[in-house]
Parts: structure tokens; C-alpha cells; sequence
């Protein structure tokens, strides 16, 4: 009866997350991490990774973390702040990786890292990206937006 | 005998900018500018423009703009700091604009600021952020992109 | 009796500000401004003016202002991000000003630019630096820091 | 015959960072740290760290690192985005190290923590904040700033 089936769990966390591809792994008040495959439609007109993309990742991974981490009160980000190290090329695998520096009451501060990935046994080699996105949390939920806690709750590991 | 006709100008200059709904309008090594209707899929949980879009949005015309004004050489985003001032929620329009802040033969910043627009009169209400980005510049284009600077070029006005 | 009787304004309202050899101008909650002679105790070693220097001058113009601009609360810097666009040497005069971008109730940013100045005329020649300071904001004034706000009050211009 | 004699390497190194207070420990291209004890010098009129202190500790230090990882050409922060986690206070013993996150040939990014010191142990024990400095590098070196490497490559650990 669902008019818009969600084809995974990233899809009901975060939609422009989703979109670009991404795939959620862990999800905790802890960490927040996922990989995503390099395709044409996140890479910039040198086919190399989109600085964008990454900053979105960013900003999403952090987000959801902070989500979690204030007992899924709203959060909103105020600052993103990202260093592009090196480059992932067209059908590079990346892994992305967000943790907590600090949880204050009003303030959370998370640090958001991205590597490649050896596709022969899925280890970090360089680290592509790194970042810091500062959040307000444990603002009111609007009513509009009731459902977006439970969304996550269903599939966080607490 | 185009396999993916590009439906529009920012498709063919930066597919992830086009992916989630932004049209460029103007296209010079001065100004990059353009809009976008917030629809669902740029909207983080609670209804508002995600953070990480605007990101995108500001890495993606910065990247163009630096671009143009190297004379089509490579260039590539290596920072970005983005505050977000307002919120803007589902069904607002928002207009993009990036200008430069430096030229230089090696490094390029931009200032690249977002605003909603009054639906009435398309005038410029509240700003929702503000960012810059670093770019190296002046680099060598790689063979399997020589046609990046083509396609930039048909829609650029010099 | 007191060993350091403050030389000026700027040592009363903000000690490592004065210390660097800035002195401040305007002093509202609308905007913060001064002036820096570049000497050598304000360089790196290649006789530039110094990054850190830049960075302090703007999170002390921005926090002045948020100071001021939130009833004399307390007030804490969360975020600096500052570009440095060109270089100022040894001897030159550069100006620093600071407007706020959003004044929230919790968080305000504030924007920080610095010129250099024509020694001939005073007028602003090119910008140097350009930077955002967040900040939390409307803190309750701890016991130990009551006169705080008094020594910035006395110097204010509402 | 010298009018001021340095009193420490710090003062030969960096000037701006002597004269907060700051002494310098470790000084390699792999790692450039040392210690701040927090005095009225560098504090904000609430009596706890400057923040634009950190930001200077953070540039200091990450120029001095890169300086010597490029084979003490001229370099030139031209990024700097701090994030400040908690305050110190005075009395406090801070200590702040540098690494690199990456070092390339036109641009180096070094991170740059700094943490308060339990002063029982000089363990590091909370975390204060977060910095990543950019750095344009393998500049030619001015002649009027050819000492700038000597004194530096004096102290150096290799």
C-alpha cells in the first residue's frame, strides 16, 4: 500500500544520501559509516569524485549520528568544514566513516573521514577527505516531521 | 545518436549540481549562478534543504567558475567551509551565486552564497549560507577529459 | 598601585588583540573595526603578517560583537574558518572589520574581512583575508568575569 | 650587539607564538608540538583561552611543520578552519601538537589538536580543539628572509 517503497535503509535515513549511491553500514550514536561506489553520476567533469559529494556524505553521516546521539531531538548543521586530500576516480570504492568530538547539550562536533578502499579485500588505504561538521541539537521536532526519528530508530544500533 | 541526451545546460557542465534539481542560469569566469526548487529529494529528514546540497551546490560552482577563469585547465576544490545561516524548507526557491575572491596562477577562492527567493517576484530574501572554496588551479587536463573544457565552453558567455 | 594601567580601549575590551598592536575603532553591536600596523612582533619568519595574527584579530572582532550584540551574555567561539587571500608585509597598515551574517539566539556568525590600507590616504586597497566566526551565544556571565561586560559597555557606542 | 636576544627557540622560530607564552617541544617534519600555560596574556575577558590563541597556536604550529616538510622553502597558510570543543581556563596547561595529513608538492594540510594537561602527570586529558591548516609550499624564498630556514633547520629534529 506504501506508494514509495524505500529500496533501503540509507533511502529512509537520508534521501540525497541515497541518491548519490551511498550505502549505510553502521549506525550508532557512536559511529556512522557506509561506502559508496565512484559511478558517473557523483563525479565532477574530470571524472574524479565530486568535492560536493564528498562534503555531502559529510554532512549527512554527521547528521544522522547527531540525530541519534541527542535521543532523536532535531539537529540541524551550522558549519561544514572539509579538506579534499587526494582524489577517487571513476569506479574507485570509498568508505566513509563519522565520529563524535564532542556531545555537548547544545552543540555536537563530528569528525567525518573518507578513504578508498582496496577492492581486493576491502581495506582503508589513503584517506581522501576530512572533515568537521558542527550541529545545533536538541531542538523541538516539527510536526511535519514526527516520522524522521522512527525512521532512524528502526535501524540504528544503540 | 547520443546515448544520454543531456536534458539541459548543468547536465552536461556538472551532472551531480543537475542530479538534485539545480539549474545554472548565468555562466561566466565572473559570476556562476542559478537556482533550485526544494523538492524532496534534497531535503534532510526534518523537511529542510540539506546541508550537504547547499555544500554541493557551493563546491560545484566555485569548481566552474575556477574553471573558466584558469582558461579550461584542470582545477580541483581542495577546501570548503560552508555556515548555514537559515533554514529553507520543502517548496522554497534558492538562488546560488558564486563570485571569486582570488585569482591567483596556483590557487583560486571563491565566495559562493545562497539565498530563498520571494516566489512572487523572484527578489532575493534571507541569506542561508555562506561558504568559500580553495581550489589548485592551472592544472594539466588528463586525456579522459579532454572534453570537459569543451563542454563548459559552448554554454560559457566570456 | 596596579602594575599594567591599560594603555587604551583595546587593552581594556580584548588583552591578546592589544597585545599583537591592534587597535580598535568602531565598537557597536552592528559592527567591529581597527586598524593593525603590521610590526615584526606580528610576522612569521618570512616577514608576512602572520596567519595566526589574522585569525586572532578576527575571532576577537567577532566575539566583541557578539558580546555586544547579545545584551552583554557570555559568549564563546565554536567555529573559525578564514581564508588568507594575499600577503601583507612588514610596515603595512591593514584594517579589520567584522558584521554580523546572522544573529540567532543561540548562535550568531559573524564575517570578518581584512584590508590593506593606502598609507597615502587610508582608504582599503586590497582585501587579505576574509573569515567566519560561529559562536554560541547568551550565556549566563560567570561569577568570576562579572566586570566583563562593564569595561566593554564603558566603550560601546549602541 | 643584538638589541633582543631570543630568550628560547620558540622566539627564533615564530615570534607571534613566543609571545603568548608558547614553548615548542618536538620540531620534525613529521610532528611539531608544545606546551601553553594558560595566563592573563592569553585569555578573553571570560577568563578562559582565546580562541583566536588556539587559532594562532594551529597556524604556528602547522607553517613551522610544513616549512621544514618541504625542505625549508617558503610556504604560506592559506586555510585555516578550527573548531573550538572546550574551553580552558586560566591556570590551565594546554598542549598542542601538529602532523601532517598530507604532503604534496604545491599543498600540505596538517591537523593540529590541542588538549589540556592534567598538571599531576602532563597526561593529555580533554581534547580543546581541532584545526586543519592548508599550506601553499615549495615557494621560492625571499632575500630578505633567507634566515628564516637557518634558524628554523638550527633547532630541528631531521
Amino acid at each position: 500500500m506504501e506508494k514509495e517503497a524505500p529500496s533501503s535503509k540509507t533511502a529512509e535515513v537520508d534521501f540525497p544520501l541515497h541518491s548519490i549511491g551511498f550505502e549505510i553500514e553502521e549506525l550508532s550514536p557512536q559511529r556512522v559509516s557506509g561506502h559508496l561506489k565512484v559511478t558517473q553520476k557523483c563525479c565532477q567533469p574530470f571524472k574524479v569524485l565530486h568535492g560536493g559529494v564528498s562534503a555531502l556524505m559529510a554532512e549527512a553521516l554527521a547528521s544522522i549520528g547527531a540525530h541519534m546521539a541527542c535521543g532523536y531531538q532535531r539537529v540541524a548543521g551550522i558549519q561544514l568544514s572539509i579538506n579534499h586530500l587526494k582524489s577517487a576516480v571513476l569506479g574507485d570504492l570509498v568508505y566513509a566513516e563519522a565520529t563524535p568530538l564532542t556531545l555537548g547539550k547544545t552543540i555536537q562536533v563530528w569528525e567525518v573521514k573518507i578513504w578508498k578502499l582496496d577492492p581486493s579485500n576491502s581495506q582503508k588505504t589513503s584517506q581522501i577527505s576530512s572533515s568537521r561538521v558542527t550541529l545545533l541539537c536538541n531542538m523541538p521536532v516539527p510536526d511535519n516531521a514526527k516520522d524522521a526519528g522512527d525512521r532512524l530508530r528502526k535501524h540504528a544500533r544503540l
